[in-house]
């Protein structure tokens, strides 16, 4: 059997599949019950130990915000979650016996929406998460494109000018210092969910906000369009909870790009597996790591 | 036997190789020779004639500069040669008999410095050159990356700047709008060459200029490299005939991200193979697909 387990800021989810990639168990529970990493890998191992029957668990994914380190297996430093420097690969091998992976968890939410969600059929695909922070997953040629240091796909940090604000990575003008929820928090003084539901109930100001971050990812979009060439973009994240808020714009930015001709415009799509993503691509890693 | 055939603004090039991509003949001509496309196609047919021996010529790349419907083989609008909406690749297949492709002259050099150049021995690999204009070829994984519509790579068309200078593609603040030799013209009112041969020669104001087209340019490696983790850039054009006044700003601003830690910094270099980047790339095309 196969395992994916996706560590989030507020949930952690274990799923289990055949050695085919067919899912046969999802587990939750919430993050700030596990305060240890030891206590998270000890978790996920009784969970996996009890779901598995007689079957053996041989590879199992753990993905995870960034930066980790791909190569060593550690968990480096996660801005949302409590467990830094830890060598969870080693430590959930250990627990469970079988290989374990860690990876990033932007490159299996895309992963997960390219094999089963809004991009299959597809070959070049970028996924993009748009949350309090923006991320990516970069499907090239039908492969999830990791990188030299598996840090591929690091969309939020795309310099969109280099007169914007102070990003809390330290560069100025990323892309996330525009368009991220807590940029929209910064901006208006609210969180990010308020200006979308105040937007939603018609707020001039609200609206006015949201379309400037609209009309930023659609430059962003522009240059991964000019970058990669991709079919499709696939979107996940909280933002796009507000579809309808954003998309329009999105699109009307990335058309209105006179270099980029109608024919090799790409799609546009909202992800289809919600919070789901992370550990069905975790598990698809996993089957392709077997 | 294979054969490259580089269409350049100033010179066309033909070069012959074993079926192993060993080149054994290498022609050029002035473009302002061969006015119309047949006229081009009948020189390069004939060169590949008289040097091809007994032997078949099997496969034969066509590098052109874009933008190219890489599908139907036709050079759309290229912006320095004189033949447009030409279907180069059925015309220069009724003349040899050979498989003809049509490919894009930046990706084709990029391919040519990933086989035989500065990228030997990479992975994962952006060629950047920098000259009149700004393009790209992406090798990721140890392939050509050509995208969905064969546009992948055009780097010169990243937004770097929404409020910067209107390119002549029609976009704002594009990458090409603030560092090509163009954009350099026309911020100073004297053709790049000369701009640089100034700046060499210790003129504070060429240098200015010239150290900030850098910075920009060293903001769009920021950029890839957030996007694609590549091992190395290898830049080739015009431009790094002055690689020391360009290259310590590059390094500079790609090593002044705090996002990219120095263990994921990927390795800036020269390119090699100069003006024979082109052909030598459309050979290595043609044998990779004959």
């Amino acid at each position: 059997m196969l395992a994916g387990i996706d560590l989030g800021g507020t949930q952690v989810r274990v799923a289990l599949a055949r050695s085919d990639g067919r899912l046969t168990e999802s587990i939750k529970t919430k993050t700030a019950l596990l305060p240890t990493a030891q206590s998270m890998v000890d978790w996920a191992a009784g969970e996996i130990d009890r779901h598995r029957g007689r079957e053996k668990v041989r590879s199992i994914t753990i993905a995870a915000p960034g930066p980790i380190d791909m190569k060593r297996g550690v968990l480096v430093n996660p801005p949302n979650l409590p467990w830094q420097n830890v060598p969870l690969a080693a430590m959930m091998s250990r627990a469970t016996g079988a290989k374990v992976m860690l990876a990033n968890d932007a490159d299996m939410a895309g992963l997960g929406e390219f094999h089963h969600g809004a991009g299959r059929g597809t070959r070049n695909m970028v996924y993009v998460t748009w949350s309090t922070g923006v991320g990516g997953g970069l499907i090239i040629d039908g492969k999830l494109h990791r990188g030299a240091h598996g840090t591929a796909g690091e969309i939020g940090h795309m310099i969109i000018d280099p007169n914007g604000p102070l990003d809390t990575c330290g560069q100025r003008g990323c892309l996330e210092a525009f368009v991220s929820g807590k940029a929209l928090a910064r901006d208006t003084g609210h969180p990010a969910a308020e200006v979308f539901a105040q937007a939603a109930r018609g707020d001039g100001n609200a609206r006015i906000v949201i379309e400037r971050a609209a009309r930023y990812m659609g430059m962003a979009l522009i240059n991964l369009t000019n970058a990669l060439d991709p079919e499709m973009f696939v979107m996940g994240g909280g933002v796009t909870r507000s579809w309808a808020l954003v998309q329009p714009t999105m699109i009307e930015t990335l058309h209105s790009s006179p270099f980029i001709k109608p024919a090799r415009r790409p799609q546009l799509r909202r992800a289809r597996l919600g919070d789901r993503a992370g550990q069905v691509g975790a598990v698809e890693w996993a089957r392709l790591n077997q």
